[in-house]
């Protein structure tokens, strides 16, 4: 099979939408402007083969991983995702069965979000599949949900179920998309990332403040809302990590996770549980001006343990 | 070294334009939406350790290849470019000075051409280096080049000369971003594309009308630019091909080839030997209404030799 009549073969999954003046199949993909009101949002992510997914995984959840992850970015900033290109890295003599089957998982999942794909490049990886993928979107002029911007005294929320992500949330997990703009329109969030490295790992990210200084936050260990695979991993004989430290440390959890005054705290909960019943919300601690994580249990207050999950250890 | 700790070290290196609203940094890179005037254009490309550079390759110019292969495609459709994010496949325990100086090539060849790079993700790609880049880019509204739009009787051209990058052109190309620019302001192109697999692999994509009939085309042998590479390859024993094979099938020449209807031929040629006196540009032969693509020369019409440059073979 060479390139081109793999091409010939993913180009019918290729999906579109309004706004695609032409999509994949020439030079670039042509897009019809933004309206002026709204800001772009543009991100890039790749998953590989071995690190991200294994050779067994069912192609379908390797697609739709693919496109998740980068839809999880643009929910964290309150967006609307609205147009992908796709790269492949390909091993030597690719199956193509399996490469449609990829395509199909992240067409699946582009079409629920109204998200065109306009690229499809193909190109030799030669020992293991990546899937590259950038994702733009658009969100209200101005209104987009930065990392920066916490303020002592604020209360730190986080989305979903956090820890043992692992054993299977990582692949099938939803993007947080709608949430995230229901959060832009409030227009009471002070900062906002979506957990991928874990929250030991993430919310340093927002304690960043745009004059340098550097704030901290005070976690409450038993309103960490740990996944029930986070449990039955530690379950394991051999596992050797407590669940509270798993729902902390464990990478791809792909949930929200954000800050707002104290005072808008209750509010922001109510609404969001009259909005996403079925998407649990957890106010987890606060922010704080004393730099560090710190994690308060019954055993008084204690700095964070570990890190979150970092690439290249 | 952390990923953290390089992200931390190459962040420098991402140089910002205005319409950048928050580059790298946050989940998403924030940018002004084009005029509403434009149109949008969206590519992503990449490049591969040992398919497109080899290890012992000088990191910048690899910086400046995975860049200005994308700058080509927005070349192609007369745009300017405008934002690009960049992935990083890496192998385990990445050489820090080699991924800088990558990014220092990048980022050079980006400041020249006024584009903003806003996203910078790592990934590992144990076996080799792998390159992504995602561009945008504008073009004013209805104005992109298309591969479609050739008709019977059109006079095909090429910039620059052919065959032979491998000898260095691939890694050190200029984009024709002035010149794809000032063909679609001349508004008389019929259909453009870069020329990435060989005129023999690309012309044919000239060839597809809108209607679903093809077309065919007419070469002129001795019209061939044959670049000096070319021919300095030929006389290396064990070559095997005839500098005007190599012209008309060696990958990479990132040339533009497109086609103007024969009465616009002449002002064409003048044009642009006025604006563009040191890019030459020749009319190699034209389009015609017998598909299939045919090679006039001293003995005759013959099918054309060879393919292009074909993936995966």
């Amino acid at each position: 099979m060479t390139e081109f009549e793999l091409i010939a073969r993913l180009k019918p999954l290729l999906t579109t939408q309004p706004g695609v003046v032409h999509g994949a199949g020439d030079d670039c993909a042509v897009l019809t402007a933004p309206a002026a009101e709204c800001d772009q949002l543009f991100k890039t992510d790749a998953i590989v083969e071995g690190i991200h997914f294994l050779p067994d995984t069912e192609p379908e959840r390797i697609g739709r991983k693919a496109l998740a992850r980068c839809l999880s970015d643009i929910a964290a900033m309150g967006g609307t995702p609205t147009a992908a290109v796709i790269t492949l890295g390909l091993p030597a003599s690719p199956d193509p069965v399996r490469i449609e089957a990829i395509y199909r998982g992240l067409r699946d999942l582009a079409e629920r979000h109204g998200v065109a794909l306009v690229g499809g490049e193909t190109t030799t990886n030669p020992d293991r599949l990546l899937i590259s993928i950038a994702l733009l979107g658009t969100v209200p002029k101005g209104r987009a949900l930065l990392r920066t911007g916490s303020r002592p005294g604020d209360a730190i929320f986080v989305s979903g179920e956090l820890g043992g992500s692992i054993l299977g949330h990582h692949l099938d997990f939803e993007p947080r998309l709608e949430q995230g703009r229901w959060l832009s329109e409030l227009g009471c969030v002070h900062a906002a990332i979506d957990v991928s490295d874990g929250v030991a790992g993430d919310l340093p990210h927002l304690l960043a403040t745009t004059d340098g200084s550097v704030l901290g936050a005070e976690l409450l260990k038993s309103a960490i809302p740990i996944r029930r695979a986070a449990r039955e991993a530690a379950r394991n004989p051999g596992s050797g990590k407590p669940p509270i430290v798993a729902a902390l440390t464990d990478g791809e959890d792909f949930e929200l996770l954000f800050t707002v005054a104290a005072r808008d705290a209750v509010p922001v909960l109510d609404g969001w549980k009259a909005r996403f019943p079925e998407v649990p919300l957890s106010c987890i601690g606060k922010i704080t001006d004393r730099p560090g994580v710190w994690l308060r249990g019954e055993d008084g207050l204690k700095p964070m343990i570990g890190k979150g999950y970092e690439h290249f250890r």
